[in-house]
């Protein structure tokens, strides 16, 4: 086992990518080779902890996260994450404190960051801020840093925003390597990531975003299908176009489940917002104009209900590759007859592979660790070789 | 000291008891030897704390905590027994999460547990669903493991379920040991597990439960009181007979405090309420009929009402052997003139056991790290004994 | 750098003092060898985490915070000056336990402190009851210890109550020694504490008593400035008094700010809130007279607004050493055009010393950390060369 890991970390120090002193925010703002390490480096930390060595890297410092919306995976992934390495995490609770935007954000960030590696945020709920809020921290960390106000410079990891989930995209890629035996078998397969019908509105877009975004990069054919209006935001749109014209691979949008799933290797059927109720659902907010919400959310839920025939069904499975193509999700699923009467996919299907989505999840809390081992240290190459070094066992066997 | 611990370790080898890849749910489910096995692990931690030899086990890894329902010394002795062994712990908190019934938790299970050594859970408050809620995350872990989708298989710990206390009643045996020199001191000895009045209503049965179904274990004689109706459910009363008679003990159950206590060596008055009241409160809450809880708790209050006698007073105490039984309490205690003007035990009798009830709190991180290490190594034995043979400090002196 | 450390570890050991078994509750009960051991202390350990030197002393063990007020800060400071040291921190959340007055206060202390080191307390919202609450937490700790009941004696640190604000203080103080080259440096140095306006009502007084209470013992010369009727709690100015004699600095109290800026070297502009509305407030939130709350906010509203002209603007600065006083504050600032309409400071000031104030705040983690060595230990000096001697690294370079 420990010479395949060596073997692996002399891959990751021959891309010699780092992203020192960086963040790590939308997979799309990375190179290639940059994307391929953080994984390969995900799959090292998982390999230690399969071998029982040590991943602890850090002797004491904290991981700070601030969600502005609810979670539990990736909450529970950063934690561990952190913890991984041997950093002890703290949440920002909001409600206990007094972040706020305009001065304060710029403060908090360094009152949070003195003797913290990594602040991981999610905020994804309103179109157009969860990224500039994380490039706000971001810049206030860098400033800090620059004056001598911070001793280091803590890292940014997006836990999700409105633009991209990458920890999320990321452990995606990282099954599908896993499933199929390598990044490289990923080329000319057919993924269909796909609006599917929800009993709830609201769902954030960043899950599709990241997907078309991410998977284009590696020679995978993309499609893209969802019911009219349910559109995406053009930043990651285009830059799948870009990569899938980079990498050898395709990118195209249909109108129908059905047509999508035709010959897919991969489905990714889920729900998600039309753009347009977003923007309008972020201006009553921020008017406080809290009867139009739920106006809006009345007219949202009936237009949803328009699209319930978008449901991953064993009819529609059969279309796919031999009838046998893998079913992804980011979990929680909205499985009809178990979570709701109407949802996103039939119990049979999820159920077939169910298991799968949790191994699918299961690789999150390493790139975590991955991302911020890439942007705390300038080699995270030789981080990884002194713990197969060291060789201290990370509990009694 | 250190001969001291290793002999108490070699003892440990001899029991050669543990529940790898299990759980701590019940008392009543596991075999003697376990019981003693891990209140002797308790021990040899606490041992080892005295020493100021480390007992860090684990090099990084986690210990999740669910609580349903309000704690100050459980949800503390968990992160002390976690913290312990060197695991880092966090609360899943269910209103900033989705845990739920049914599809989600399973899910959640496998979610919180892919590099979780531990997880505890509090769930007392409707009986007939706090132990079948524990059951069906531990069928989720075992699952996931079999499957391959968890690398290792956390333990679920009862942190307080409808049907037993386990982390408190071992606390409470450890207590027992020691203040008497020894488990096999208590055989013959008396003990009275009586309920007493409080001005509220609707406290678990778990803790009364708890201990008549485990000190018929060591040969104790143990009556239980209560007024009528406030009976306690039966398959701890009938795992208390079955095992008084096997331990060569007794089990009775009489109709007042004053009988209960007649030459007891132990007193433990401690209000619960009525099954029946417990299963109506549980019905109507499940059909969220707000209006008739308060009629419930003002009819069950006014029932309470009723057994005011029902409190441990200095008379009562007298009728104690040697008048001098004892007094022991899970805290917080319902002290008259102190925390209320009626309650479980006068103020004289309370404080004149108070740091008495404290040292019996003390063990409970101790019995909780002692269970963390049974459920998750096949030979706890070699474990405790690699830390007295790495003998490195807890602390600088 | 190690020699130099080095150098300043013996220039501890020959201040030879420790608070070992004690706590850290307010400056002017500490003499003025303890304070600069602590400061020392402070300055040492980060010292040892520029030079990437392990500052890890405990294996294992907790540090518990109680906040009673909204906290980022000084939260986010006692959890990063615990993980400095090894220590696992723990919020005793009160809403989610049963923490009151009376009985259990004593209780929770012992139950929170069978494996504590620390238990760091916020209490600072009633005039005449924080200060209370934390020596009843001691006093409950030392009896506890005495009588066996707890194995040792976790201090209790003031992380802010009605009286004294130390660990702001003294990172105050941490910032003053840094900007003017050492304590002795200060000798002579004229410091101006004033009240500033603010839209807000009701913020503690702790602030300022702090600050004269401690500014006064190292030569300085200390003015303090406020409108009519927003005195201070008399014990800080009488012990400023007494100090300012034994020290040779002097302190004064004058009635405008533009007087107390008159030549300062440092300022310290700050909103508090008069005595009188404290206590009134306190005394109306006991008898749960909401109505006469909202009154009372009004009026004191309409009495700081008689004071708009106490803000730090450009104009009052010029009025100062040079024109070029250190302004300070503790975080967050009422900043005027920024974060709110009219305040403490005019942004052109604030922005100028922003990165300063955020070099203020970045010392109380380590201030804290000193702290819990000087509390917890007999000779923290040999602790802190055991670090040094040990060499490990805090994180791989």
């Amino acid at each position: 086992m420990t010479t395949e890991i060596r073997q692996k970390i002399e891959k990751l120090a021959s891309l010699s990518k780092t992203l020192e002193n960086g963040d790590f925010l939308l997979t799309w703002k990375n190179d290639e080779p940059t994307l391929r390490a953080v994984l390969l480096g995900a799959q090292i930390l998982e390999d230690l902890v399969k071998a029982n060595i040590s991943t602890r890297v850090f002797d004491t410092g904290l991981g700070i996260s601030i969600f502005r919306d609810k979670s539990t995976r990736t909450r529970y992934a950063f934690r561990s994450g952190c913890n991984l390495l041997g950093l002890m995490t703290e949440e920002m609770d909001e409600s206990t404190s007094q972040i706020a935007h305009g001065e304060t954000v710029r403060e908090t960030a360094t009152m949070i960051g003195f003797l913290s590696e990594v602040i991981g945020i999610r905020d994804d709920m309103f179109l157009g801020e969860g990224h500039a809020y994380m490039k706000e921290v971001s810049h206030s960390l860098e400033e800090s840093y620059r004056e001598k106000a911070l001793n280091h410079r803590p890292a940014v990891v997006n836990l999700q925003c409105d633009l991209d989930h990458p920890t999320q995209a990321m452990a995606d890629l990282a099954h599908l390597a896993d499933y199929y035996g390598g990044l490289d078998k990923l080329r000319g397969k057919k993924i269909a990531m796909t609006w599917a019908y929800s009993p709830s509105y609201g769902k954030p877009l960043s899950v599709p975003q990241g997907i078309v975004g991410l998977m284009t990069r590696f020679g995978m054919d993309v499609t893209l299908a969802h019911p009219e209006g349910y559109d995406l935001v053009d930043e990651p749109l285009e830059a799948a176009r870009r990569f899938a014209n980079e990498s050898g691979g395709s990118f195209k949008q249909v109108g129908s489940m059905k047509e999508a799933f035709e010959g897919a290797d991969i489905v990714y059927p889920k729900s998600w917002a039309p753009v347009a109720v977003m923007n309008e659902r972020t201006r009553l907010l921020r008017a406080r104009e809290t009867a139009k919400l739920g106006e809006l959310e009345k007219q949202a839920l009936a237009n949803n209900a328009k699209f319930k025939s978008w449901e991953c069904t064993e009819d529609l499975m059969k279309g796919t590759k031999d009838g046998k193509a893998l079913y992804m999700h980011c979990l929680p699923a909205d499985v009809t007859d178990v979570s709701c009467k109407e949802g996103e996919v039939a119990k049979s299907v999820f159920e077939r592979y169910r298991l799968d989505t949790y191994r699918e999840a299961g690789h999150k809390p390493f790139v975590i660790a991955s991302m911020i081992l890439h942007t705390r240290f300038g080699k995270p190459w030789d981080v990884l070789k002194g713990l197969v070094d060291a060789n201290k066992s990370r509990r009694p066997r």
